[in-house]
C-alpha cells in the first residue's frame, strides 16, 4: 500500500501539473450503459444479481462512465482525472500483475479543440509518468483507427466485419502474425488474401517517414478515411517534436486497440527491457499505459445525439506496482510501512496512565506516535518494536524521570540518549524531527 | 472533490499518526463471508449475477473484509486503516448525505491486549478527527453490548431475541421510544412489561457516576455480562480523562449499534447544533463515526476458530462532506477545483508551435500550466479563463517577445507584467510561486 500510494501519488500529481479536475463515479453502471461499448469483450462484465430495481453491472472502465457523466450533465468541455477500481471478468489464471479487481488512473479532454493539441498533451503526460516512475526504456506505440480501417477497406473486409477483425489485430502484441492471421481466416472467416494484405501493412511500423510514404501509397490513399489520419500523425509527431518526446513515439500500423469506442489517435505505452536486462528472467507485463481518441461516445448517452469529441489516457497501476515490487526486491530496498516518529516506552511497572498522558501530548501536537498496548511491557520488546519498524525515536518514561520532572529522549538508530525537560518535549521532539 | 481529498487527507493523516498501516481488500466478497454478519440489513446487500463462477456480494462494511482478511492471513495483530466504497441496497429515498454507494474511513487494532488501551485510542482518534475537520461541537456516545445484553437478560427477553430486539433498539436516535415500544411489542412480540423494563435502562445516559450507579442496581448487577461491561467502561472513561476527552463522552445506555458482530465496548459520534444554529433549518446527518469491539468476528473465518479480539471505528465521510459543503456555501467560501500556477498565453496568431515548446518546458520544470487546445485563441479568451479559474500567473508570448528573445510575465489578480529572459523563464516562475 506504502509503494502503491507513492505510485498513485505521481500519477495524480502529473494530471494536477496538466490542470485536470478530479471526477468520481459509482462502482456500477446500468447495464444498458456498458453494453456494445466493449466488442467482444461484453461477456466479460460483472453483473449485478436482479434485486428488483435496475439492471447493474459493475464498470469495464473509467472511459464509458466518464462519457455518460458528460453528456448526463450536459458537458461540453472538461479536463478530468479519475483514479478508481474497475473490474473485468478475466479468466482466473493470473497473468503477471492482471486481475479481476484492478485500479486505473485516467485523464481525458472533452471539448471540440484544435486538431491534434490535446491528443499530444496526453502523450506527454504519458512520458512525463513513465519517466518520473523510473521504470526503464519505453516506447509508445501510436496509431489511428482510421488508418486501420482504412487499410480493412483497400484489403477487402466487409464494413459489418471492422470491429470484430480489428479486436484480432489487437492480440498482435501477444500473438503472432501467423495464429493472429489464423484466427482472422479460420475463426471470422476472412479469405486468406484479404487476411494477407492487412498482414503487410500490420507489420510496418517507423516514424515521420513511413508516414509520408503510407500517404502516397496507391492502395491506401484510396481511403479518405485513412488519409486524414495519417494527416493527423503527421501534425501530432510536429507536435510531439515540440514537446520533445518524439523519439520515445512509434508510428505502429500493428496496434489496433480492442476497445470499440475508438475513432481516431490511438496508443498504447509498453516498457523496453533494457539490455542489462536481457539475460535475466524476461518481465511480460503488457501495456502499461494506452488510451486514444472517442469522438462519438458521448453523443450516445445524449438523448439529442450531441458530440463531445473526447481524448484520453488509462494506466494500469497493479502493473506498475508489480514492476516497482520486483525492482525493490533486487535491489533490497526496505520500505517503511508505517510512519510513526516517536514510541512512548517505559522501563517500570505501573506507568501506563503516565505513557497515556505522554502520547496524548504528542498526538495533539501533530506528531505520529505509538506505544505498546499493555499495562506493563518489557524494556526489550519495546526497544525490539521501534528496530523492526524503524521508529526513529524513544521518549522514555520512569521513577527517575518522573521524580525529576524530565523524559529520556533516545535515538533509536545510534542508541544516544539525552535528559529533556519533561515542559519542553513537544518542542524537543520536533526540532529533532525537522 | 477538491473538498473530498481534503477531508480524506486530514482522516487519513490522523491514523497514521496513531500508526497505523494501510490496506486494501476487495469491492467483492463470497457471499457467504458477508451473510449473517448483519442481522436484520442482511436483505440490503448488493449481490453479483451467478455467470458461473462463486457467488460474490459487495462490500457492507469495511470491518468483516478486515476480519476476513486477518483470518485467511493467520494474522494475530494489526493495526490498519481503509479507505474505501462500500454499498447498501437502500430505499430510494434519499436521506441527505444518504447513499447506495459511499466512502468509508475506518481504523481498527486486532490483537491481544490490556483491557480498554486499544478502545480508548479508537475514542482519541474519533476525537482528534471531529475537532480537526471543525464541524461544530460533538458528542460521542458510548456503551457496552455486554451492558446491553445484560439489561435484556435481567428485563427477561429470551436469549435468541437479544439480536433482534438490539436492532429495535439501535433506532432510538431516529424514532421516539414509543415507537421502538411498539415495534418490540407489536412487531417483534416482546411482552409490554419486558419492553417497559428496557425502556427505563435505555433512558439512562451519564458519565462515570452513571457507570457506579448501574454497578450497585440491584435488578442490572445480577447479569454478571453486565457487571464486565460496566467494569470496563469506568478503566475506559479513567484513560479518556488521562487523554482530556472525557468531556466529549457520554455513557448511553439507548446505543445499542445495529451491526451483529459487536462483542463489547460501542459507540457512536453525533454532532450537536451549536446555539447560533438552532434558529435555522435543523442539520439531520445521524451518526458521523461509529464503531465498537468486535472479538468473535475473526474466528468465524478461521478453520480452527482462533480468536482475534478487535477494536475499531468508521467515519461515513459523504455526511461530513455535506456539512462542509453546507458550511462554505453559507459562508461564501471559493474553492478551486484546479491546481494550476501559470498559464501560457499569447496575443498574436500563429504563436501555437511556440506555446507548445514553453509550456513543455514548465511541465518538465514540475510547474502546473495550461494552455487553450486552439491554434489561435483571441487574448481575451485567455484572460478570462485565468480570471474564471483563478490561475495566478500567465507567460505571455508573442512577435516582439519573441523578437527580443523574452517573455512577459503577468499577474492576473495585479494585472502588473514584467518582461523576463526567455532563458530564466522557469526560475523566474518558481522564485515568484515559492
Amino acid at each position: 500500500m506504502v509503494v502503491r500510494e507513492k505510485i498513485l501519488e505521481k500519477i495524480i500529481g502529473c494530471f494536477k501539473r496538466h490542470g485536470a479536475r478530479g471526477l468520481d463515479t459509482p462502482a456500477f453502471e446500468l447495464t444498458e450503459t456498458l453494453t456494445e461499448k466493449y466488442e467482444d469483450t461484453f461477456g466479460l462484465m460483472y453483473d449485478l444479481k436482479d434485486q428488483g430495481g435496475e439492471l447493474l453491472s459493475l464498470r469495464y472502465d473509467l472511459t464509458v462512465p466518464f462519457a455518460r457523466y458528460l453528456a448526463m450533465n450536459k458537458l461540453k468541455k472538461m479536463k478530468r482525472y479519475q483514479v478508481g477500481k474497475v473490474w473485468r471478468r478475466e479468466s482466473p489464471a493470473l497473468v503477471q500483475g492482471r486481475y479481476r479487481e484492478f485500479c486505473q488512473c485516467d485523464f481525458d479532454i472533452a471539448g471540440e479543440f484544435d486538431p491534434m493539441i490535446p491528443d499530444a498533451e496526453c502523450l506527454k503526460i504519458m512520458c512525463e509518468i513513465l519517466s518520473g516512475l523510473q521504470l526503464g526504456d519505453f516506447l509508445i506505440k501510436v496509431n489511428d483507427r482510421r488508418i486501420v480501417d482504412g487499410i480493412f477497406a483497400v484489403c477487402g473486409v466487409p464494413e459489418d466485419r471492422f470491429r470484430t477483425i480489428c479486436s484480432s489485430m489487437d492480440k498482435l502484441d501477444k500473438m503472432s502474425w501467423e495464429d493472429v492471421r489464423h484466427e482472422m481466416v479460420a475463426e471470422k472467416g476472412l479469405a486468406p488474401e484479404v487476411a494477407d494484405g492487412i498482414g503487410e501493412y500490420a507489420q510496418c511500423h517507423g516514424g515521420i517517414s513511413l508516414i509520408e510514404e503510407l500517404s502516397k501509397d496507391p492502395r491506401l490513399s484510396q481511403s479518405q478515411l485513412a488519409l486524414q489520419g495519417l494527416g493527423d500523425l503527421k501534425l501530432l509527431f510536429e507536435y510531439l517534436t515540440l514537446f520533445g518526446i518524439a523519439e520515445k513515439i512509434s508510428f505502429d500500423l500493428s496496434l489496433a486497440r480492442g476497445l470499440d469506442y475508438y475513432t481516431g489517435v490511438i496508443y498504447e505505452a509498453v516498457l523496453l527491457q533494457s539490455p542489462g536486462q536481457a539475460g535475466k528472467e524476461a518481465l511480460n507485463v503488457g501495456s502499461v499505459a494506452a488510451g486514444g481518441r472517442y469522438d462519438g461516445l458521448v453523443a450516445q448517452f445524449d438523448p439529442k445525439g450531441h458530440r463531445v469529441p473526447c481524448v484520453g489516457l488509462s494506466i494500469g497501476v497493479e502493473r506498475i506496482f508489480c514492476l516497482v515490487e520486483q525492482k525493490m526486491k533486487a535491489s533490497g530496498e526496505k520500505v517503511r510501512t508505517t510512519e510513526t516518529q516517536v514510541f512512548v516506552a517505559t522501563p517500570q511497572q505501573n506507568f501506563l496512565r503516565e505513557r497515556l498522558k505522554l502520547i496524548a501530548e504528542l498526538w495533539d501536537a501533530g506528531i505520529k506516535a505509538e506505544m505498546l498496548y499493555k499495562n506493563n511491557p518489557k524494556l526489550l520488546t519495546q526497544l525490539h518494536y521501534c528496530e523492526k519498524t524503524d521508529i526513529p525515536l524513544m521518549v522514555i518514561i520512569g521513577e527517575q524521570e518522573q521524580r525529576e520532572g524530565v523524559i529520556k529522549l533516545r535515538s533509536v538508530a545510534s542508541r544516544e540518549e539525552v535528559i529533556i525537560n519533561r515542559e519542553s518535549l513537544v518542542a524537543e521532539i520536533q526540532k529533532r524531527l525537522s
